[in-house]
């Protein structure tokens, strides 16, 4: 039985092709999320060790490298640029503001380095399609970590192999308390336009229901509406401090997705099909356990806690171990810059129907 | 502690003030809503009795007779229009096709009768605005069974007291196999406009999330997004074989919500408000056990299941019953015909976004 069968493999690495080699990682942005997730993750990888960092914030640089086993050098944006220690790393993660994304690309490129590179690949359309062309010559991802997260994995087979007929609706959400989440005031860029984008919350939120649809549909958009407002001052200068859109995508699904930086933390994910539908939740922030539930046209429910506590932790080490396994065996990896650019296109979308009250279509 | 209060009360009338009677009620229309789940619910219910059958069908008068206790006379359209056993029932349910509404409740109206209208009340915006009209002089409720299925009701009450802090963005799903659902062909006139009105999925499924979540936030539409297609053969003539669509409510939450009518057999609701959220799954569609999870800002969960097992059964029963109690002692009941205009202004407004692909706000 299908459904068994993916509970006794629910975490294999279907993707895994290398024996053994090490990534040696320059970490681009030393943020909370570098620091509390990403390097916890690559001390876990097996393909994958931090040995750069790079950041203007001396405390931070320092914090970095008493906690870092292999890491024994910090160096400024300026050095980075500038190509300094570039003999000691092989790949960046960039986890900077989203408008700092393509310099540092651009850099990495320069500099003949593999770039892993956080969601959404830049600030706007125009900037992303600039990185994209920047870095062509060299390996790029985005870290869109819900695609190496094996539940995530196996909906997607779940649902090319027919388990739930045909796919009719996604609904999504995504929600948190920005302002609670974030302790350190850098990280308040999110609410300024020149460094997040077009906004707050559908960029760094709404971005999750939207890709992990686009993966376990195996479709693209191809038209959006959307409402969104802002009420508090903290989200004055950006449209979105709450927001609900809609997707209609290329296999004729539709999705109905929610995005909030000033809610209750919670996220879901659920796909109906016409014949069953599978849901993920909690998901997208970390909670465990993540429960990955079919119901199938037979009335038959199988709900299932693959055992992981540390959602995050697990999904960051399977994206960096993935992308070493690419680029060490030096094979084709994604997501790539062309399939975040459709996700660039299609934030760009969302904001101008909820600007124009339009529904847009992606181009 | 105010979630353990709700266990214990759950399943309390609220409204119910009568000590004894009986309205004795015309069934208009015994298509398979009334026989198999109307006519049940008013066997059960206290203050209730079905005296009179409204048909064309000699075959379903009989079959009705049969199976109802209290039931004794059988008329036709033309002779419950013509005031034939008037002084049989005090009051009508009237279960027919949309567009058949206006010309019974006119009819009830006439003969001094009250009126319990299934919903969505018309066809279109216009008639239902003459419905409301024409029956201004007698007790008019539309049969909104969520309003009074206890669950909702402790969501109403739960929201109102805070339990979520501020509502943020409610999800809604109803979706069912409509060509399956049904065996016979006369209730195929959700798929022909002249009897259904703007569609065949959002007048009949998606009219439950959108009421139920006006209901549970005490809050009313200003404006929505929506698309929608047909493209299965039998679909061909209305717009709304699958639809999503977006509400931004008065106090600023936003409703994200699909419907289907060729869908595997589901219905959610789910409420997140700034500090909590409030789910109801499985829902909508009589599924059992229908179950209240709230989760809150202290990190805990409640998930509370009633007991029921006849969740349409209960729910009807507390309809009849409610609306025997408030006509019976002669006072003010709801839903109401102006309750449900707010509804077919929505529901014209979603048919009107999807064709012009414009936000449509509500007049």
């Amino acid at each position: 039985m299908l459904v068994d069968d993916y509970l006794q493999n629910m975490r294999d690495r279907d993707w895994e092709q290398l024996g053994s080699g090490t990534l040696r990682f320059a970490l681009v942005g030393l943020g909370w999320w570098t620091r509390e997730q990403a390097i916890p993750a690559i001390e876990s990888a097996a393909f994958c060790e931090a040995t750069v960092a790079v950041s203007d914030s001396q405390e931070k640089a320092a914090d970095v490298m008493a906690k870092t086993d292999r890491l024994e050098t910090t160096i400024t944006y300026e050095e980075f640029v500038n190509g300094e220690a570039a003999e000691e790393y092989d790949a960046v993660y960039i986890c900077t503001p989203n408008a700092r994304h393509l310099p540092y690309a651009a850099a990495a490129a320069d500099h003949g380095k593999a770039i892993l590179c956080e969601k959404p690949i830049e600030a706007t359309q125009e900037r992303a399609t600039e990185l994209v062309t920047t870095t062509q010559d060299v390996p790029l991802m985005v870290a869109y970590r819900m695609q190496t997260d094996p539940q995530v994995r196996r909906m997607r087979e779940l649902i090319a192999e027919g388990a739930i007929g045909d796919p009719v609706v996604v609904h999504g959400h995504m929600g948190q308390q920005l302002l609670d989440t974030v302790s350190e005031s850098p990280d308040q860029w999110r609410l300024d336009p020149e460094l997040s984008g077009y906004g707050a919350t559908v960029m760094d939120l709404g971005i999750y229901p939207l890709n992990t649809a686009r993966f376990v549909l195996n479709a693209d958009p191809v038209s959006v509406t959307a409402q969104m407002h802002s009420e508090n001052e903290a989200f004055q200068d950006v449209p979105d401090q709450h927001a609900a859109f809609t997707i209609q995508f290329d296999d004729g699904t539709y999705a109905a997705c929610t995005a909030s930086q000033n809610a209750y933390r919670s996220g879901q994910l659920r796909i109906v099909g016409t014949e069953g539908e599978l849901r993920l939740e909690p998901t997208f922030l970390g909670e465990s356990p993540q429960r990955l539930t079919l119901r199938s046209f037979d009335g038959r429910t199988a709900e299932i806690d693959d055992g992981r506590r540390d959602v995050f932790g697990d999904e960051m080490t399977e994206e960096f171990d993935y992308f070493a396994d690419r680029v060490l065996r030096d094979e084709p990896l994604g997501p790539d810059g062309e399939h975040a650019l459709v996700d660039m296109r299609t934030l760009a979308a969302i904001y101008e129907a909820a600007e124009t009250g339009h529904e847009i279509a992606i181009q």
